[in-house]
């Protein structure tokens, strides 16, 4: 029988590409060696149709890129002969500091972030973000590591971002943020701002590192724009209309 | 008994804000007074609680936005008093040329592009396209016109984009395209392209109009790009990840 662990997404459905398979050490039963038989052997059988011989882009987690060989593929688990050749791409250096979105859109956002390269997310709480949703299970570190795991894998990288969760906001603002965004250029998304969201070519090498915090839907109070302003924030803006958050955080960090 | 139009959409849940309650020229029943008994009654009772006397903001679809005050409001209907007063923000001047997306993913996309300005909209057929996506009932006019109403109402606008539909690749890019995007800046999102996406400040005034082509996951064929070159779009490139569809284009629209 397939051992699948038991997990929140329906990943076989969601616009998801495995555009890369991500294996840990622990998947490796020999040097060079590896076995699946979770999420990502459904994916090979289902909607990749991964025969014997194919040749399939692998990773590892924190590693290197490469190809696997197919050596052997059944109903209950894949064998693959792999080698890593290339560096994952450049991360995007920028810091995220987000509001606890609601639980359904937070997994999405996890997992455009994870997409676009961010590897370091603040999730923190305000105002307008629901006590509910810190008590949700998809905040659970195995639940954010799968969401972050399949941005990985869309975007074929395979440095593994790291969230941290700040329940309490004013010891955040006071006690931490200073110190998380030291020697960055520091924004907050705030609609209605007078100065635009900055922006660079996304090939250019050498990018400063930014930190970018992005209101919940409603965005933040006039004391919490004031607390990051007191900690160097410059509020910025996208334009007239109010973006969802989702939206938001894809555009604010396409533009670095 | 409240009438309910049956829609796809779970509005009362999904990442939604009615920032601006929308008005068609049919709900008015007189000079300055409508009346509405449909998802927006749901929505103003459920989620923004609304009680006579509450003034909210409201717009008429392709006009102006401005306040109405609730006259009425109980389990089947709400009559407001409206007085419109001001224009909605400018258009994003990008054209948008979108494979057609997996039914779901669409929905999500042509909300997201609605937020963000985009008044015209064209999904074509690629190779990639699988033939079922044409048959979506997402597709009808109807639910089309649902998502851009909600991306309106999110973003505070009032002006109804426009979508067409182009089942066959070539007659639309031999044909059609160069009226489309005649007296525009032409690109084609092609991940690996050398020339990185444009960027202007999103505040600016005269922003020169742009037509823009996405692809499927998967990316166009070479073909495609070939066939997108030669009316003289500019293959770009937002970096070196895989971007989802979704992603790719709240990150390529944000830049303009």
């Amino acid at each position: 029988m397939l051992s699948i662990k038991p997990i929140h997404t329906n990943y076989l459905n969601a616009d998801h590409s495995m555009n890369l398979l991500l294996l840990s050490p622990s998947d490796f039963y020999h040097q060079n060696r590896a076995r699946i038989d979770d999420r990502r052997l459904l994916h090979l059988q289902n909607i990749l149709k991964t025969a014997p011989e194919s040749i399939l882009k692998v990773g590892l987690i924190d590693g290197q890129i490469g190809s696997g060989t197919v050596l052997k593929i059944d109903a209950t688990m894949a064998e693959l002969e792999v080698s890593f050749e290339r560096d994952p791409p450049p991360a995007l250096p920028v810091t995220l500091v987000l509001a606890l979105p609601r639980p359904k859109a937070l997994r999405r956002i996890i997992r455009n972030v994870a997409v676009l390269g961010v590897k370091r997310i603040h999730l923190i709480n305000v105002w307008k973000v629901e006590k509910s949703y810190w008590q949700s299970p998809l905040l659970s570190p195995d639940n954010i590591r799968e969401q972050l795991t399949l941005g990985l894998e869309q975007a074929v990288d395979t440095v593994m971002p790291q969230v941290s969760l700040h329940p309490l906001f004013k010891p955040f603002v006071e006690d931490e943020l200073n110190d998380i965004s030291k020697n960055t250029l520091t924004y907050v998304a705030h609609p209605g701002a007078d100065n635009p969201a900055p922006s660079t070519n996304p090939q250019a090498d050498n990018k400063p590192p930014v930190t970018l915090a992005v209101g919940p839907e409603g965005g933040f109070t006039p004391y919490e724009i004031e607390k990051f302003e007191e900690v160097g924030f410059l509020p910025i803006s996208l334009g007239p209309r109010i973006l969802n958050v989702e939206v938001a955080v894809s555009a604010l960090l396409c533009r670095y």
